[in-house]
């Protein structure tokens, strides 16, 4: 049984309460918030209690952190938790500023302790299954890459100005899959984009579309686009061309429901946004992450696919504002 | 090089024409019609000529005779062109009265002719890979299958009237489906239907929504569902559940558009009729015409066939009229 | 709050407290059956207690019995637990024979509580989707209703000697899906059944596969197969033809992986079996007994419903052994 | 009716023979070819004759020229037809020398002629009605193109050495579909590749594998990706992400049969090649010229598109040699 103290009440840390409380390995003991109202709430929902980190952190029954507050407060909770020796799960990414990653990933090193990043697109059923069989070799080596990623609608200007970009909040998801299928290190980088969503978002210094083509050293290529509006729902695809065939993970929808009509056969869209497709994603990064714990093994994700991947958005957005393709 | 009579320059019978020009082994040389305008015309597009029955039957270049003229005038057709040795291709059915269809059958038989029947559905690419890999064994031996045909609207009453009914001029094809997939004969069957699409044609006697069940003597099933109208073009499926699987051919589209909007993804409808759906099978039931005729092997379709099929609509009129299941 | 006693601790009773258990609605309270052990253990489990029926029903803390025993205890333990004033919800069937089932029903309305059968397809998401949609008027009014319900592989013959037969426990959730989509009562059956997947199933006096046509009053049709064994999952379809469309509930898989090789393109197969398929319904259905029980309406699922799909198959079964279709 | 004479016996010039011959708008005249043994068979073959580039080209029966030769030989048959008046259909490239391409459609211009060019995809009936949608603004405005184009197999490096590489004579297609569908001209263009299928390629100075981005002045972006082998088929698609919804044209294959078995549902691969899958298409470029001529319209592709995809595929070739983008 893992104890956990989960930082940050807002709405990612409902989810991680909610299936904290799911499974029978796992007990939400504490909820930190600068806030205190929705804190209350959420620990008295779950038969928590309210608390300050310091208390949390010197609970014995409390085996685990989850951080899940805004993004500037995570190295702070990352250093404490570590120091504390507890295991440590943050969502991405752990700071804007990358020698403050670096340096904070080098901290809980030295602590010796678990730090997972929330990475939840890799334990999506589809993506691992397409991942488990990719490895395995069932369609040789991965040679083209291709991650579609466009959101239902752009987050308010506010988040974007203080998220980091498109590169930053929302593709380095695409880029830790990248990483992930390609099955070597990206060696180098191209990113282009446009403001075509909404003009706003251009004055705001950011972009709403984008693609990227990311090289291997072997060759391997991959590509990823990015729109920050879909009118259909969260378009979220994966498909690996390999040397000996092709694996693609499609959109998931509510129902296999087919309206035959006069003007054609009407099917789901694909589901609306990160918490009705991640949903499963979110319980079993989770779960990873308490084996991981259990076992003394280290998490799926780790602090330094966080950094890797952070590299890679810093690198796209450098290539996009110099117009040229960068080494990596 | 087989040479060609055609009989009826309707609207099937200038399918065919179309067909027989479009393969390098055969040639249209005359087209018979009562009525002289439509055969001339036909007979001029072809470069054949038109002309009576009895001129073509004469000619040692007419090796064969597609017969696609009205109902009532089949059998006479077939008889002559029998007699004079030539193959014959004839559109189901035969005849609507079972006695006369026999008599003709063991005329052609005396003969010595060959005797195709257009039973095209066996000839759609979708339906007879199913049959190839049913018949190589690749869901082990059939158990139920199931049969939908639904056509986008009813014919004029006034066929109705003449066509001997949904059994006869409509289901005669899945029954004939039914035989070819059971790998079987059916020794029983039971049929129910009803009139919801247009009062008239209850009025006329028929019905225009049905379900039939058919039974071999080792006990495989068949149901089969017909209606007289979709709003959604038309509705042509098979699927076969085996010891070892399951076969189903869906319908065919005009393109694999997928079209991505808030109310869902839209794909193309069915095909609309006919003459889009089995389009292909016009072409490939008169290709093993032709090399039935020029290999002097029988035809994938015979005579026989169409008797059988015959002979289950026969029995699914009498099983809706005694409201019983009949014993074949 | 609801407080739950369930009654039964083999596997649908193990998936009901983990339900309950989820929700946070109710509460399991209490865990009945005869064999203490696995009684004990779950609830344990659940932080509930294994007692005797009196008691819990002794307990004003309990307001609902769920019943998920063998069928031959489930009139015994819907009167105690009527008579008790609690509300019930029972798997089915209520029991094997009606006039027993009828009395039950008639204690249970005497007792003025609710009773909800589990019928738990009527919740899948997907068929679920599709009935709104049809009551809604989406495709005009249902004229052809395809049932396809086919499980993996038979149960042992020992439950199938027990259970009723095909009809009663298998087609039994198809037949109430047949009344549930015709939106009309069946007024004629015919009932056609093999056996095909193992000699010993017809041994034992019953079949394995089989298909049904229903006709409702105003000439609605409905075929339904049940085959016991696929060799590609539980095959779990539905289709509705209507007078303006048609809605076809396709099979659910785990994912939408694509699997492009030179054989083909290689997808999910179905789901495994119910425990997989209905996860969700199981879910929801006892959402809706909880929200009944709250909201003191009927449940979407009424013991009455249990009835009519009983006589159906009980019909059915006759319809079989008289080789002749039967008027309800 | 248009008269034609077809320059070029192989492969492509027999499917477009095959193709003239089908429409009753056209007729072969004359074949034309430096080989005299195909040519003359093709010509029997379709009951043209066989002779001289002067000759047919002094005959006032020969409207329309067709060029399906080796590309080294395109110019001087385009300006010979041109000064002879005759419209003119070339296969794709006019010639890999870009002056020399600008000139010959100079001269074209002069003569006051038709050229069409072959850029068959444009006539997929699947690509094309997703176009007609696109430009009747069913998605709003397009942002991001998505061009996956793949073959089953490289094609001998004795053709790689003379085609001018896979932009030149692979790519070229999917720039030539960037284009059409952008509904804009790309200003800027990066492209990377590798040689990962075969290193004899590579040693031969081309690359197997390839990615590329485009941009417009509106800032919409295209993605284009290449392989030179597939192991499930031909692999074509196209998806246009716009500001109101997304279109997909998916692969097609020869059937929709699906085959369910214990290891998945298996459905057919994609056609195998651009003979199969561009069939249609063949045929519907030609109709679309022999209407161009008819009608005297400009045809759905010119010689000005040629060039424009060919000074696409030029810098492609560039951007991989330098390594960074180019504004074109």
């Amino acid at each position: 049984m893992i104890g956990f103290c989960l930082v940050g009440a807002g709405r990612i840390g409902a989810i991680h309460a909610a299936n904290i409380a799911s499974l029978p390995q796992a007990r939400l003991l504490c909820v930190v918030d600068a806030i205190a109202a929705p804190a209350a709430a959420l620990a008295q929902q779950y038969e928590a209690r309210h608390c300050e980190l310091d208390q949390a952190l010197a609970d014995p029954a409390v085996d685990a952190v989850l951080i899940a507050s805004s993004t500037d407060t995570h190295v702070d909770f990352i250093v404490a938790a570590a120091a504390a020796g507890k295991a440590i799960f943050c969502e991405k990414p752990i700071d804007l500023d990358l020698p403050r990653v670096r340096a904070c990933i080098a901290e809980v090193e030295r602590a010796g302790t678990v730090l997972a990043l929330g990475f939840n697109r890799r334990f999506d059923p589809g993506f691992s299954a397409l991942y488990e069989r990719l490895r395995r070799g069932d369609i040789g080596t991965p040679e083209i890459v291709s991650i579609t990623s466009r959101d239902p609608q752009p987050p308010p200007l506010d988040y974007l100005r203080r998220s980091g970009g498109l590169f930053m909040d929302m593709m380095i998801h695409d880029l830790d899959m990248a990483r992930w299928l390609l099955l070597e290190e990206p060696c180098e980088i191209y990113a282009t984009g446009s403001c075509l969503v909404d003009a706003a978002i251009g004055e705001a210094g950011d972009i709403d579309t984008a693609t990227v083509i990311l090289k291997t050293a072997s060759g391997r290529l991959c590509q990823i686009s990015n729109s920050r509006r879909t009118s259909y729902g969260y378009d979220q695809r994966l498909e690996v061309h390999g040397s000996q065939g092709m694996l693609r993970a499609e959109n998931v929808t509510a129902t296999r429901l087919q309206h035959y009509a006069a003007g054609g056969v009407v099917t789901d869209p694909p589901l609306h946004f990160f918490l009705q497709r991640y949903a499963d994603a979110y319980r079993l990064e989770l779960l990873d992450f308490i084996e991981a714990v259990s076992q003394q093994r280290p998490p799926a994700v780790t602090g330094e696919d966080g950094l890797r991947a952070q590299e890679l958005a810093t690198a796209a957005l450098e290539s996009l504002q110099q117009g040229r393709p960068l080494r990596l």
